[in-house]
């Protein structure tokens, strides 16, 4: 059996499982971590979740999300950061260093982007050094530009490290997805600047024609356009050697079989992803 | 009235009017400049084309397009710039200096990113001189990274502009569309660079939930995100003096009266666009 041990589940690949189907499924998979979102994990508190994740032997590779970090109201921006140190202390608990961090996009009815990222900046002061009081990175995940408006105002990986680079690296990282950052003609450059901060790589295809919802417009790992080979070079060569983790939001995907998703997720992982 | 003298059609608002028709939708309206596109034209000819323009009495603000220098075949890439070539004719034919340039999408099958570049500037070291010869400037389009696998490879100003600077600005420019650019962290810098080579000033907005058909995403200035004036300024600062051109891909719009669109387009301009 060719090596594994790298390939994450991110849950959301899985979105019909709970987490305790999902940490069974893994198990059944014969992979060694998963990529655990908050809502789930509330669902059965942390607790029982670090126990069955503990139990089943698998590593925590993030926690899915914090961030949202763009209200203008300054009560709403108070609770943003209320709620991202609690995502913090259940990042600890879990044992990972990651948490990833999806900024949020313009509040409504607002065209001021450059505001916008001024609070996103704002709010990762305050939350920087409560993450390294904790031992957890913020993972800054810089989002395709088809999600500045509504979900991520960080479009390109070089402007996620101008805000990252003014903390210890172990407070502030970000996140290389694959889906996210392959059109950008800096990717080279910007994933070698980022040595030493890469928190996550994941992988998830660009696919076209692009689906209706385009929030579901990611694909398998082959499906589309992505040269993830080259991507896996350049984070190497840039000194990441964590987790690969496969976070796919797409209807059909969703509709499936999970545990057949994760058998054709691996095929695809050994064949496109770290294949040669 | 207000003036309206920079403000210029772009046929493609105005999807079902034949290019006749678009002339005296534009005429109706008090409009004096048109943004023309190959398929209507070759409908009616160039010549007849240019009489009923000069008839008119309307500015061609752009041809659109050009491009399309991504394959990897010899004999198509040779076949697209022999294509170009008769754009170059074409826009210099009609009075229009700018040439809109779609450069083109990945090749189908292939994920080489970089190499589909690396065509598109060997297309345009090719054709360039052809084009100062004509007078024509060619004008690279940027695209929104939703369209680099299936449409324009290039994704930012400043990758356009790396490009464009090998050449005199006569010869090669950009476009500054302020759907294909908005979300760009490096916007106001790569906007000042381009000082001097801004070819055609496009506006349309970006709006969510983005429509099903990602082609037809773009909707009427003031019903998305973007913050037109903003841009203005930008390209104002950088020297651009010429028109302002509004390009709308959008099924409703296209679905809607001809006319009222463009009642719609010119209050919609005074308001959002030039408006305080």
């Amino acid at each position: 059996m060719s090596d594994l041990s790298r390939l994450s589940l991110n849950q959301k690949t899985t979105n019909r499982w709970s987490l305790p189907e999902a940490i069974d499924g893994c198990v059944r998979a014969g992979l060694s971590s998963i990529g655990v979102w908050r809502e789930p994990l509330a669902e059965i508190g942390l607790d029982t979740a670090k126990r069955l994740i503990d139990d089943a032997g698998l590593r925590v590779s993030s926690l899915c999300r914090g961030g949202f970090l763009t209200a203008t109201d300054n009560s709403e921006f108070d609770a943003a950061i209320a709620d991202n140190i609690e995502a913090i202390k259940e990042a600890a608990a879990l044992g990972t260093t990651c948490l990833v961090m999806v900024v949020g996009g313009l509040p409504e009815g607002s065209r001021d982007l450059p505001g916008a990222r001024a609070r996103v900046s704002d709010g990762i002061a305050r939350l920087a050094p409560v993450a390294g009081d904790h031992g957890v990175q913020l993972a800054l995940e810089p989002m395709h530009p088809i999600f500045t408006a509504d979900r991520g105002v960080l479009a390109t990986l070089g402007e996620a490290l101008d805000i990252a680079e003014q903390y210890p690296a172990e407070q502030v990282g970000v996140v290389v997805d694959s889906f996210h950052v392959w059109w950008d003609p800096q990717l080279e450059s910007q994933v070698a600047r980022a040595a030493g901060r890469i928190s996550s790589f994941q992988v998830c295809d660009w696919i076209t024609p692009l689906p209706a919802d385009s929030l579901l417009s990611r694909g398998m790992m082959g499906d589309g356009h992505i040269d993830f080979r080259h991507h896996l070079d350049l984070v190497t060569a840039a000194g990441y050697t964590g987790d690969i983790e496969v976070e796919i939001f797409n209807a059909d995907v969703w509709a499936a079989d999970p545990d057949q998703v994760l058998a054709t997720m691996k095929q695809r992982y050994l064949d496109v992803v770290v294949g040669v």
